[in-house]
């Protein structure tokens, strides 16, 4: 990580590998991933299942060309995550570890060979949370990468579950950043339209209720140092939020079922400005506090912000401030404030 | 409706009848609901398939009691809908038709006794579009309510669906104030606390989608003149929309289905102020813009917000701004702007 203290560190950023390798496990028709060929020079279909999850450029694995893509846009450090589809947490659980550590090991090599430009988070097979205890100490301990990406849901269960802590409570042990994504996300039922508004209306609902149930469901007050950080602004979470601190103040079963002052939980954890909007990305300083909001793009996908530095100068905030945004609280939630 | 300039109106109110006639339908265990005696005076169960839905309190029904509440909170007139349990969509039409005729006759009562205090909206069968336009034909013309609660969807399916045009076009030609009002929300699964998280959390973003589906959908560009009304600020829409005005900028298919500016839709239709907290309010007016957000308390349920006047006066804003929230939006929402 480089030394600078005015990085502009972009924590939302995807990964998708070259290639995968061929499926060798004993279940019939696993919705393992691969690769093939697109018309278009530098682009990749996505396969899963016999058909096309998304038509992905080289911009996805491609170190050289992200790094020109960042310094066109003055970003210095990618946060890397895989496309959060790859998460698989419906492959059985012994085929999800082997894919896991497969791109476990693409990220950590994409980290390693460009310390100065990217560090990586890991996936982790969440469907059984052993296995994702396992592999988060190799992906950490053994590969270098910085924490873990994971989904707002496990097949429907959202992370807050008490099934989750001790995934958590590893989690907090080691110090890993947290990076929460939304993933077959509630509320598709509902939606009328072209499918793309799956990721533009769904998307947001389903990380606020994500990051509400890590409040609700006791999570975070058990482990407040946690370092968990919600894409997408935390979606609806800001809007949540106020609802529920007055449910928590005047209704008594929600007042005994939550441990900790809401809106002060959600004060500690941390959000990217991934909102498209100066003024919104100020609603959320002032609801989570300019310590907890930090860049993110979405790069290289369609709907990305596609100039993270720009967004954040546009807001006109104190130079302080925008320090903060552009990369100390990044620095933070990564576990390195002080580090070079 | 009195006739000074400067009402309280409360936009968001609901009532229970005191009594429900007995079931005659045909149907074997139709969830027709019925009253039971509580244990504390001047409680109800309302009951419905055998169990205790809520218990609520005589303000639900008895006009004195009501008159009295507002006197004490400098409230002016209140805006009269049914508990939206109540809407029962998952009757067989046929219940359903008589029910909100029941429904109907005791709110046109409530409005008729005391024309100075409260004005109606009628509840109808959308689970038959047909006999829901015939209930509103019937209660706006003949009953004398000023327009119509709906649910966020109908079992399911969200109220921009175009099955539904038809009776947002009859909504639209008598000119029916519209209040959407979440109902059975997406989302559950996700919850991780107690029961109540269903009000608190899943509501929100159960109106967010609603919302957004009648500008996704095409019905409010088909019906521009609409005045259409969201509960709770209108949930998480506003969080939606800055994403939802950047996907149709930036992805074809997204703006090919819009037929309307997205976020310029979103500044015709109304949105209570429900949400609990004055610099969300705020948000509400910034984003919506301030001749489109409404007092709206939710008495005289638990969850209420007791002071809708006091909630307005903390904002702070200009005396012109005070007066579009206390009451002329509400009275364009309801199509008197200009009546005493």
């Amino acid at each position: 990580m480089p030394a600078s203290q005015d990085l502009l560190i972009d924590v939302h950023t995807h990964v998708v590998p070259q290639s995968f390798p061929a499926y060798v496990g004993r279940h019939l028709d696993a919705p393992w991933p691969s690769m093939a060929a697109a018309a278009q020079p530098c682009h990749s279909h996505v396969m899963v299942s016999g058909s096309v999850y998304r038509t992905v450029t080289h911009q996805c694995w491609d170190c050289q060309v992200r790094a020109a893509d960042m310094a066109q846009k003055a970003v210095d450090l990618q946060v890397l995550s895989v496309m959060p589809e790859l998460l698989s947490y419906w492959l059985e659980p012994e085929d999800a570890a082997v894919l896991c550590r497969f791109m476990n090991e693409v990220i950590a090599r994409m980290a390693a060979d460009h310390p100065d430009r990217f560090v990586g988070l890991a996936a982790v097979p969440l469907q059984d949370v052993s296995r994702a205890i396992a592999e988060l100490d190799h992906a950490m301990h053994q590969l270098g990468l910085v924490g873990v990406e994971i989904g707002t849901n496990v097949n429907g269960v959202a992370v807050g579950d008490p099934r989750f802590l001790p995934f958590f409570e590893a989690a907090a042990q080691w110090g890993a950043a947290i990076f929460v994504h939304p993933l077959r996300p509630a509320g598709m039922d509902r939606l009328v339209g072209p499918p793309s508004l799956e990721q533009v209306l769904a998307f947001p609902g389903e990380t606020g209720l994500a990051a509400a149930s890590m409040i609700t469901g006791g999570t975070f007050a058990r482990l407040p140092g946690l370092r968990i950080a919600y894409s997408h602004g935390g979606g609806s979470l800001s809007m949540l939020l106020p609802r529920l601190q007055h449910a928590w103040q005047s209704l008594p079963p929600v007042r005994d079922a939550l441990p900790m002052d809401p809106w002060q939980a959600a004060r500690r954890m941390y959000y990217d400005d991934l909102v498209y909007d100066a003024a919104t990305i100020h609603r959320l300083i002032d609801v989570f506090g300019p310590t907890q909001v930090m860049a993110g793009s979405d790069y290289p996908f369609s709907i990305m912000d596609a100039d993270p530095a720009q967004r954040l100068a546009s807001l006109a905030v104190p130079a302080d401030v925008l320090r903060l945004l552009r990369g100390e609280n990044a620095r933070r939630w990564l576990g390195r404030p002080e580090q070079g």
